[in-house]
């Protein structure tokens, strides 16, 4: 084992069987995927595509990965199939590599099959190389070895013929493993590979001997939905064999199952395209998809920096809550429940609610499904708990709040409580470019219905109106402030100081008698005015409420 | 990077920042310190105490592993360097490895610190192995070398001037890099770590350059209790420097916060001795912490073997609750919430309830803090919240049923009722041999207060009375069947059916009828009969009332 030596001291060696157990951090499988698309979009490569599909090749059952990025030299693939090399960092203004460990690919692609091979081209070279534990168990390899070829993109010509800038001493060994230990035979089937990649540039992964489950199915159900990758269902049948049919386990949650749902939200602004079986993944905003949506400040004390946080409550599946921890630009955790949301006993709070964090100040795990479970991390964790418990209580106190105003606005079609809803309901409308791949906003209602192709030519905005103008600067100043007043929280801090405070109530009612100002004045333009003794009546009646609540309050008062 | 190649194949190679990489899989640092624990309690190692500890070296706080296991050869050393070399699996009859993946001490030293030295001797031999980041930084390595030293542990001078058996070319170069870039810096220091590996044979490990926070202290705070490693406590002022006090961030769990009160579970039998700072962590068996224990049955479709499943009531702690996952005896997941824990509307279900159970046939992940998420594991957790369902509605009905009887209990300390609760609260008690480390049971109330140290000899069941005889085999066949008799569910099973069976009613009845014959009998055996009339005239009563109840049930069926 200690045969190599550098400055005289010995190497720490890699066993072959280390690839398996390095790829076991990808718990799931989806995790492994999303690697792999995160090498494809990061700086360095900058893929616009990724084409992820699968298909039979020699009788086996192979998972590809094909973007049209910058692909790489020989050496850089070298790099690639060794463990912890990465140049990442550099890249456009303010895009920051999503890879920080250099171990994507290894983890990634040896989680999801027990073979792969890559091909990828620059330009100028072809390269192959394979990583193969099937390979390496039977030739008995002690180490991992890793074979690679280079050819020249122009004449097809194993490159070490050819040029000395590529030319390696293991390029015919290394070809005749390839041919001989992966499910390709032939030279012209690696040149079919590279010429499938759609441009110039670009790589192709090739995963095989796909992972199974004990019954012998793959891992990943390709079969229910044809453009989509699933965990299989749960079969009751399979639970029955040593249990009855008693109960069904719990709903899950859609983007464990479906790696479409789970790509749509991979990236917070999703900056490569991702084609699923020849349909394009439609990039989700996390926040578009909720109702009620408030934005907070979280300034950590350990960094320099504010951070936005946004709240909204997930209507449609309620089920799925909690906060949604993205990582320069990557989702790491999902529905994270913070605050209220863990609470065991008494009342249930915060169901429902979804927050969105970017923790760039934050370190991401091994398999970038988890942060490192640092002091940070959980002054984190704490604060983001007292902000869901903050809006939770606006939220419900506005639910309340608007309950008491309902019989009124059932019989007018009150304008102030339409402003808060629409203040509280929507932003604008944020739309991707299809060229330029940029983030445009166009005001909320410009579209009935959200247009599929769009680009920036189309932007009712003239200064964003050409993909050659920056991105916006996603209202950084405006929205680093808190969108909400936290009236409840001010009330309670009033509480907290024990103050009998006379003017709070004073105060209360003010806020309430300027709502019924404005109340009455968007009722005097309505075209039918009613009779004026019955308002008055009403609001006399509205405000002697508030004020016997106020009172109360006041008396609950220590 | 290709220099190097087998079989004229380039290798693989590992970058020095691979040692930080692949130690992010330990998110949270007690999951990297039970990795060193693991190693020295596998068979192979077979330590039978491991001493963890700190102390200042060199200016330099270190932390330190110390077993009095069998040590190893220098090639076992540098395989325990190296990634993914593993040959554990022997070892006694039914004592399986927890290890399997060769990446234990790698991941876990560099979890912990940047930097360690390994001491091990094994009886003829004493070597001494470095793994440091900083050294590798220091001097550009372009891969992670790892400078070994073997000694002879008679005459403590450098093998290589001695024995062909133990010769290493880089023996010398080795030495020189240790003195010179380790917080040793002499051949006398290195001596004395051997001599404080406290028997003939063993393994000391050395962490310094602990990992910090943010604010400079380290990642683990050993001042506020002496006797234990702990993750700092949040201070809430640090909190506030961004946020206002408003609300606590929720209780913590012990586990998470005290190595103590984790690794006092770490194993399902505990087989080594842990001596955190000086101190004997008694070892806990989870289920003795429990009331109202149960035992319930697994058996997956996908493998031969029964598994036992123990539920019960953490009473002490109802916040902590869950299913504890363990793997070849070591804990993987702690407080895994299933079934109807999950539940997030409607009334909240199953707070409170732990389960117990060992699942050798799932494969754990990385760090071993999960399994991996396969279709297996799905089943599992499926299986394992249909059970503890069942188990939730015997103890939420078990309690109601006590509740009807509770005014005649009350009045006569009901001979049944006393039964039925001696069953469900407890099985024999369970002691560890402090010299063989075996388990023996002893019958409940032998003892008033259980003995601290406690072996064989003392063992009131003459079989065991010795540390020559056997393990006990746990009751395998008594505990692998269900110890209830899941009432709540055959009933069920009966609506489900959608029969409208008067036998039904029947049968429960003819239950009812004989708790009250019991009872009457108990209660005739009572020095101090009460009037028939009266004691007639409850039954009757209870009678009608269960009729009632029974009629009612009977008319809410399809």
């Amino acid at each position: 084992m200690e045969k190599y030596t550098e400055q005289g001291i010995r190497l720490s060696s890699t066993c072959p069987t280390f690839l398996n157990s390095n790829s076991t951090s990808h718990t799931w499988p989806f995790s492994a995927v999303a690697e792999l698309i995160d090498n494809a979009a990061d700086p360095g490569v900058f893929a616009k595509q990724i084409w992820i599909d699968i298909h039979v090749e020699a009788d086996h059952l192979c998972m590809t990965f094909t973007d049209n990025g910058c692909g790489m030299t020989p050496n850089k693939l070298h790099k690639m199939l060794s463990f912890g090399f990465t140049d990442k960092g550099g890249g456009r203004k303010g895009e920051q590599a999503i890879g920080v460990y250099g171990n994507g690919f290894k983890s990634g692609s040896m989680r999801l099959g027990r073979d792969a091979l890559i091909f990828t081209k620059n330009g100028g070279c072809q390269s192959v190389g394979m990583l193969s534990q099937t390979y390496l168990e039977k030739i008995k390899a002690q180490c991992v070895i890793v074979p690679i070829v280079p050819f020249n993109q122009q004449t097809n010509i194993l490159s070490s013929f050819l040029s000395k800038h590529f030319m390696t001493e293991d390029s015919e060994v290394s070809l005749a493993a390839i041919l001989e230990h992966s499910i390709i035979s032939t030279q012209e089937q690696i040149q079919a590979h590279f010429d499938s990649i759609p441009s110039n540039k670009g790589t192709k992964i090739l995963i095989w001997n796909l992972r199974r489950a004990k019954d012998g199915n793959p891992e990943i159900d390709f079969g229910t939905d044809p453009t989509d990758f699933r965990l299989p269902e749960i079969n009751i049948n399979e639970l029955k064999t040593s249990l009855k049919n008693r109960e069904l386990p719990n709903p899950e949650q859609n983007m464990h199952y479906s790696l479409k749902d789970y790509l749509s939200i991979l990236y917070l602004r999703p900056r490569i395209h991702i084609i699923l079986r020849g349909k394009e993944i439609p990039a989700k905003l996390v926040s578009q998809q909720l109702t009620q949506v408030e934005y907070d400040v979280y300034k950590p004390h350990f960094t320099k920096d504010k951070v936005k946080l946004t709240f909204g409550i997930n209507e449609k599946n309620r089920e799925n809550y909690g906060i949604m921890m993205y990582h320069k630009n990557r989702l790491i955790k999902a529905y994270e429940k913070v605050g209220c949301q863990l609470k065991t006993s008494g009342q249930r709070a915060g169901i429902g609610v979804i927050g969105i964090i970017e923790c760039d100040f934050l370190k991401p795990a091994h398999n970038k499904q988890d942060f490192e479970y640092t002091k940070e991390y959980r002054l984190t964790l704490g604060a983001l708990g007292m902000k869901l418990n903050d809006y939770w209580k606006e939220v419900t106190e506005r639910k309340s709040r608007h309950g008491e105003f309902e019989a009124v606005n059932k019989e007018r079609g009150n304008a102030l409580c339409k402003k808060n809803a629409q203040q509280s309901c929507s932003g604008p409308t944020w739309l991707q470019c299809e060229e330029c791949l940029k983030w445009r906003s166009v005001p909320a209602g410009h579209y009935d219905v959200i247009p599929e192709n769009w680009n920036c030519s189309q932007n009712p905005n003239p200064r964003y109106r050409s993909c050659s103008s920056q991105e916006e600067a996603n209202n950084t100043e405006d929205l680093l402030t808190s969108s909400y007043s936290k009236n409840y929280y001010k009330r309670e801090n009033y509480r907290h100081k024990k103050k009998k405070t006379p003017k709070f109530m004073h105060l209360e009612l003010k806020r309430l008698n300027q709502c019924f100002v404005d109340l009455a004045k968007s009722s005097n333009e309505n075209t039918e005015p009613e009779p004026l003794t019955q308002q008055s009546h009403q609001y006399s009646q509205l405000r002697q409420k508030a004020w016997i609540k106020t009172q109360r309050r006041a008396q609950r008062l220590p």
